[in-house]
């Protein structure tokens, strides 16, 4: 199975494959997918001269069955990049064939290449097949918390004084 | 004394004091600070024309007191930029007369004024101070994993195949 996966950079042309893999991502994780608009600026964004984030799919046999999404981020302590890897999906009927192993060494190898310090990524605590491949990779992981302000948090900030 | 707060950007002048907080906040955490290495990589990455990173520094009375980090990541589901803040620290001596808030206050109006979806930090699980923090902003703590791995890691990852 592995030999049979070859693994692409997203372009134009397979842009709608990509959404379709990001839906069904999102299925799985019982989180809103993007929406028409969302979808729109997707495309600009990863397909842009400077694009914001990086995708590669997996194709099986002229199909897409898996994608990541990476970019980078940055180490103040390190001083070096970090890649950050975003997504990583596989299609359920194509799971446990390695194709995810494959598309998350694809991603090293991209970390290596590009001299980053880090590779980072962060799971659903509920996500127990992912915290397994994570253990597997003898990836380490931090005691640390993830927290967040949300669009709507951001927007209704309040004006801030004169000072800044 | 929030009066007296004033947020710069970091400038050449500036990099001494910012390196001199960027080991303060090191040793709080109890992480290693960056190295004379990091120091050249970290001027180069964060002056250059198209800076790795972003960096302010909280001024009082002509003294750099306090310092933020912070870059764009992605969310592929929202599609909008993502501000992540990866440092905010304060002198210990200038602790708790609101300059971390202050400091905090501004990097939402960044992540405003950019038009981010989210703005998102992680935070060391054992730093109650800085709960109390993400609690007081009504920040939304995510029931996630973060996982990492290192650069030996990385760098010792064997060739893969050439199907890649």
């Amino acid at each position: 199975m592995k030999q049979g996966l070859t693994i692409v950079k997203l372009t134009e042309e397979r842009f709608g494959d990509f959404i379709h893999l990001i839906e069904k991502l999102a299925e799985y994780e019982k989180l809103d997918p993007p929406d028409d608009k969302a979808k729109i600026r997707l495309k600009k964004d990863g397909l842009s001269e400077n694009p914001k984030y990086e995708a590669y799919l997996g194709m099986v046999d002229g199909k897409a069955v898996a994608y990541i999404i990476f970019f980078m981020t940055y180490s103040s302590f390190l001083a070096l990049p970090t890649l950050y890897l975003e997504d990583i999906f596989v299609l359920k009927k194509y799971r446990r064939r390695g194709i995810g192993q494959k598309m998350f060494e694809f991603v090293i190898k991209q970390a290596k290449e590009r001299g980053c310090g880090r590779m980072e990524w962060c799971i659903l605590a509920w996500n127990k097949p992912a915290i397994k491949f994570c253990e597997k990779n003898k990836a380490k992981r931090l005691n640390w918390y993830f927290y967040r302000l949300t669009r709507d948090q951001i927007e209704k900030f309040p004006n801030i004084g004169p000072n800044i």
